[in-house]
């Protein structure tokens, strides 16, 4: 149970590290509304959606890093909308950064404390004058 | 002033379609958390970062025509967040399509009614098999 929206945050993050399936079902609502948009990927919404995809996503063992740096906390109600942008550095691949991707993350409270309700992200633009590179996961 | 955030939100896909700044900015709830991600573009936060770059794409004369098909409403106390697949044609090149694009359009309520508060969006992924095509704007 999540006190906080970033309670909430952190234990998304720590999930998506941890390649841990169960800890990140614990993070979303559990409802229809619950959707999360992927760089270059359909959307999914709704739990069997998000455990489908994020099962298959953990399972390749995705051992990365990810810093997240806070751009903005919007908190009104029962809602709380966080943007931020994330840096992502792959256990593999250590000194080869990649592009960083801006992400929206919407919190909402219900009775079981606060769950994620949206994950949005998508790729930031490439410094000036660099070619694009590749997206982690294609 | 709008009385709804449907309202605000005809008034933002119609100021694109009219290239009319004005109307754009009117839309635009007028503080520094207002904010707003193109595809592939820096994040663009508070009013005058929103009037420069959507000055300069107005004035491009887009001449683009967006069908918007709504995926998702949430609204929840003075927050409606709305998940929508926007599909644009450009009036130049009525054949061509562009892949759909995601967006998230979060609107607040204050005194003056409902503005826009957040857009965001992402390309959607291309269908399987095709070769990613071009996004529009670059």
């Amino acid at each position: 149970m999540f006190q906080t929206p970033q309670d909430a945050e952190d234990a998304y993050y720590d999930a998506v590290e941890a390649c841990d399936l169960e800890q990140m079902m614990a993070v979303w609502e559990n409802s229809p509304e619950a959707h999360c948009l992927l760089p270059m990927q359909p959307m999914l919404q709704g739990p069997r959606a998000l455990r489908s995809a994020w099962s298959g996503l953990l399972k390749e063992a995705l051992r990365v890093e990810v810093t997240v740096h806070s751009l903005q906390w919007i908190e009104q109600g029962e809602l709380a909308i966080h943007l931020v942008e994330e840096a992502v550095t792959v256990a593999a691949q250590p000194n080869q950064p990649y592009p960083p991707i801006y992400a929206t993350n919407i919190y909402r409270k219900g009775a079981g404390g606060w769950r994620l309700l949206v994950h949005l992200n998508a790729p930031a633009p490439p410094p000036p004058g660099a070619a694009p590179p590749g997206m982690p996961g294609g």
